[in-house]
């Protein structure tokens, strides 16, 4: 009864095919894919396989399944990699060490570039965000404009590949491990010590200062570091 | 006929029950997963289902599926993240450009890790591979030497999700765009300019100063990009 079943790798094919359609443009994004049935035709295989292919492109979270509807090219990849990376992490007896320095070293990177691309409208709004931590005395808002200052900078490098993979790795660390960002706004100082960092960051962006920006940024890194550890 | 099946979404009750086992620590990297029957039975669902959940996760690169064998936690997850990023790119109308700079973002500030933690083994590696690469008269050889170089450097940062992501990121770039390494091996000029910065990358490293390790790495990369545009 436990023999494998006869269709075992077909799926493969499925996923195969519908790559290539892919590679070759015929499926965009948004676009609907044919129905099972008639890809179950075009390929001659059974429709379980066919399910078992969608199945899997939806776990990786390239295709969405609406029901009675049927299979659609997603339109956002915000969730691609995450499902692949967090197992990744809880796999590799992932150590919080080892996520956090791969994001800081992307982000450290990525100011670079954003201090030469980010647009005024960008910096305007981190400047915004900076009056806006200032005023704020609750936590939990505190901790939301932390995270838009520093996703407003990510988005202003002006690489969606890059943007999204540090979403990613900021939703698995928000996933697995304790949201630091927490602790640190607990106590006022480190508010000040982080309101000031934040400044100096947006200075250097502003006089597009990229050494300035990252040795700023690797300044702020050190203060949250000194609470995961 | 193409309304949805009934069981559309309970695969993924079976993809959480196997990440919740994960997770906690009952199924670790290598081990057999339970038996599709034995799944079934316990989720109280079809063995159709279990082996969309099993496929999903194989597609991801999570679990190798071995005819007759049963399902395994994969050993190696060299491949986790090649799928989804693939896919990312081609449907992004991705840019070679987005990507190569996300490689070289991350492996600029990777070197930087480098430098404070290679060890002497891998040094002396570093060493031997630029005494092959001056000796080689072969193009493909050179390419090869090449590879070996940078993935010894991003190696000694010991940091295992970075070595990884840098890994997928080099095959994709293999995948999709134009091996850019043999267009510049192939003039013999370039050849020395590769080989006079992959000496300084070398010897800054081996005096364990980052910032230098990080400009020759630069230069290098700027001598690529010449190629790639």
């Amino acid at each position: 009864m436990d023999a494998p079943a006869k269709n075992t790798k077909v799926y493969e094919e499925v996923v195969e095919r519908i790559k290539k359609m892919i590679e070759e443009g015929e499926l965009k994004i948004g676009d609907k894919l044919p129905t099972e049935r008639a890809m179950a035709e075009e390929l001659n295989v059974s429709r379980a396989s066919i399910r078992e292919a969608i199945r899997s492109l939806e776990v990786i979270g390239l295709i969405e399944s609406i029901q009675g509807a049927g299979n659609y090219i997603k339109n956002d990849f915000s969730e691609i990699l995450l499902e692949p990376l967090s197992m990744m992490f809880m796999l590799q007896q992932g150590s919080a060490i080892d996520i956090y320095e791969l994001r800081e070293v992307l982000e450290l990177s990525t100011i670079m570039l954003s201090a030469e691309r980010i647009s005024k409208e960008e910096l305007k709004k981190l400047k915004e965000l900076i009056e806006k931590f200032k005023e704020s005395d609750i936590e939990s808002n505190n901790v939301i404009i932390d995270k838009e200052f520093h996703y407003t900078i990510v988005k202003s490098a002006n690489n969606p590949l890059i943007t999204n993979l540090l979403n990613v790795l900021s939703q698995v660390i928000d996933k697995f491990i304790t949201d630091s960002r927490k602790n640190i706004l607990e106590s006022s100082e480190n508010k000040e010590r982080l309101l000031k960092l934040h400044e100096r960051v947006y200075i250097a962006l502003e006089n597009r200062n990229s050494l300035e920006a990252y040795t700023a940024l690797k300044e702020h890194f050190e203060l949250i570091k000194e609470y995961i550890k």
